[in-house]
């Protein structure tokens, strides 16, 4: 059954079907996602980044609902910021006419961030829960915790976008590393570096990581369709890391300003932006972004950013005005498709498998 | 002779045994790169920006000499910048303290740009020597002189950097689009766009400009080795364009400051920069770079940038010191090859239809 990939290591390694890994996107897509790639043969992800551990507790028993396929628990492991009230304040100054324009109190009560990082309550539920696979973003957790997700059973993996940082992976015992060129949607994984003007494209990218460590690669980062997952076999991938593609399915939980900025087919109206959480991430870019410049270091230390654009993201993106939340997608955007999530998994298998026995 | 390669149209319309173009690289190959890489069957190409037309002249001639096979000629033609006294003193100012640093006079005479675009007099060249194949970097030339070109019988390329530029240059007769992602190494050729954080990959832009155009894509940038050129088939490309994995080369005309940088094996040195000439290219991160920051706005417009720097270059350069000179490299320049230019492009050939009939 495994036979006609050119790489089966994924395949036995996760214990999926298909060499293909649905990207975890923290606010676009849940149980019914990952549950959709599962069945399909892919490795469905539940992205934890934005839950509790109770949140993401019910999630799990939702997948496994309906799927007896592995799981990827997928979580962010970022150093918690340091609070840093003057630069706090100046981001509130820079929104500050923003504020006025939406007739929003610039003083107002601010929630809190959004994004937390893998910590004991979490490693207890995968304790509890046993999945198949655990990914991280960002580098990888404090040795204890990490040593207690291996403990576990689970397969481990991370993202590198640099080799220093793959190698770095390895040698703390990731069993596979997902390769993220700078075409991949949303958060960079980058974790030894915060400059993005040497991160590296997919093509450059996976080669390299490919020839610095012994686990297999899943390249990630600008592959729309079965030409792109065949180019990454190609590379030296063993499987790829879809995110953007499956955006407009119906189990893709974007609001209807996202999924409408999607239909739109650019191709060059994506940027890294640090505005909507502190980090660099991908997304199509829109007011906010041409206003203040993508990377202003005015936005506060992740994920401390997003709080302040909370209010005027809660005034805009009901009227259907994208001018305030982040339009995360990779620059392969124009390749998402309307369909189900386990039609689209399958019908990217069966495209790239005619396309390698050609 | 063609039958192994999955896509034949650039070796019919260009006249070449195998689909490999060598990167026109002004200041890093002359006519003994171009001839070996055309004797190997390859697309060997000649830089023409930065040579006067006489100088152009004699490198066919000796092109010719030790090849009969087709040659590219390859011009710049960016539109003459306007003179900004202010923005050139505020540059020469923000250069003083390197020159004070090394003794140099600040208000020493510059040296004339180095790079000029095309014009009557090298499209008069271009009438006299019937290249088989121009290349245009930056767009295409004003109407009347592509019109000159086109009644020559050359096959016309240029460089597109999005789905608009592809079909920009389609509209206007180019036989066939060089992808140019943003691994490449030298200058972008980005021209309906200066925007650099909307630049994309290799992996996403070859297949959307393959299903924008009808006539074959090149695809280029962060391409090293036989995976790959196999990896740009797969993503639709009728071939690729190598320039990095040349340098090492003994035809490369780089100097051994710059040869002796591309020992070092990094991934993630390179950025793109406008310091040098006033558009963005890639090089490896140097000290001006770290200094001033890559894209700083206060280098003047292309090609006036790079002028300033030339003394500080030539007190410089001869001690081994790379501090002020442009370090040109993509992103896979790693698997540049210390080998004769002929053995590296047919070794690539060879191992990649290797790998595409596994």
């Amino acid at each position: 059954m495994h036979a006609p990939w050119p790489d089966t290591r994924l395949l036995h390694l996760l214990g999926i079907a298909l060499p293909i890994l649905q990207a975890p996107m923290a606010g676009a897509g849940l149980s019914a996602l990952a549950a959709a790639v599962a069945k399909a043969g892919g490795l469905g992800a539940l992205p934890c980044a934005m839950l509790t551990p109770e949140a993401a507790a019910a999630e799990i028993r939702l997948f496994r609902a309906q799927a007896a396929q592995p799981l990827n628990l997928n979580f962010f492991c970022h150093p918690p910021p340091a609070v840093d009230a003057a630069h706090d304040a100046q981001w509130r100054q820079l929104l500050r006419p923003y504020y006025e324009a939406l007739g929003l109190d610039p003083e107002t009560a601010l929630p809190a961030a959004a994004r937390k990082p893998f910590d004991a309550a979490m490693c207890a539920l995968v304790e509890a829960e046993r999945p198949a696979v655990v990914s991280f973003h960002f580098g990888l957790p404090a040795p204890a915790l990490l040593e207690r997700v291996k403990a576990t059973g689970a397969k481990v993996l991370s993202s590198a976008t640099t080799v220093r940082e793959a190698v770095w992976l390895e040698a703390r015992g990731c069993d596979a590393i997902i390769a993220q060129g700078v075409e991949a949607g949303g958060h960079r994984g980058m974790f030894l570096s915060d400059d993005i003007s040497t991160q590296l494209g997919t093509m450059a990218l996976v080669p390299q990581i490919v020839d610095a460590v012994q686990v297999p690669v899943i390249a990630a980062g600008g592959i729309g369709d079965a030409r792109g997952i065949a180019a990454a076999f190609a590379l030296g991938a063993a499987g790829v890391q879809l995110g953007t593609v499956y955006l407009l399915s119906p189990e893709a939980t974007i609001s209807p300003v996202h999924r409408a900025a999607l239909q739109h087919l650019g191709d060059d109206d994506t940027a890294l932006t640090r505005l909507f959480s502190g980090r660099p991430a991908r997304g199509i870019v829109n007011r906010l972004m041409r206003d203040l410049g993508p990377m202003n270091p005015a936005a506060p230390a992740f994920p401390l950013a997003g709080a302040a654009l909370a209010p005027l993201r809660a005034q805009t993106e009901p009227s259907g005005i994208s001018d305030f939340m982040p339009l995360w997608a990779g620059q392969a955007r124009r390749y998402a498709q309307a369909l189900p999530a386990a039609v689209l998994t399958q019908r990217l298998a069966e495209e790239t498998l005619q396309r390698l026995r050609r």
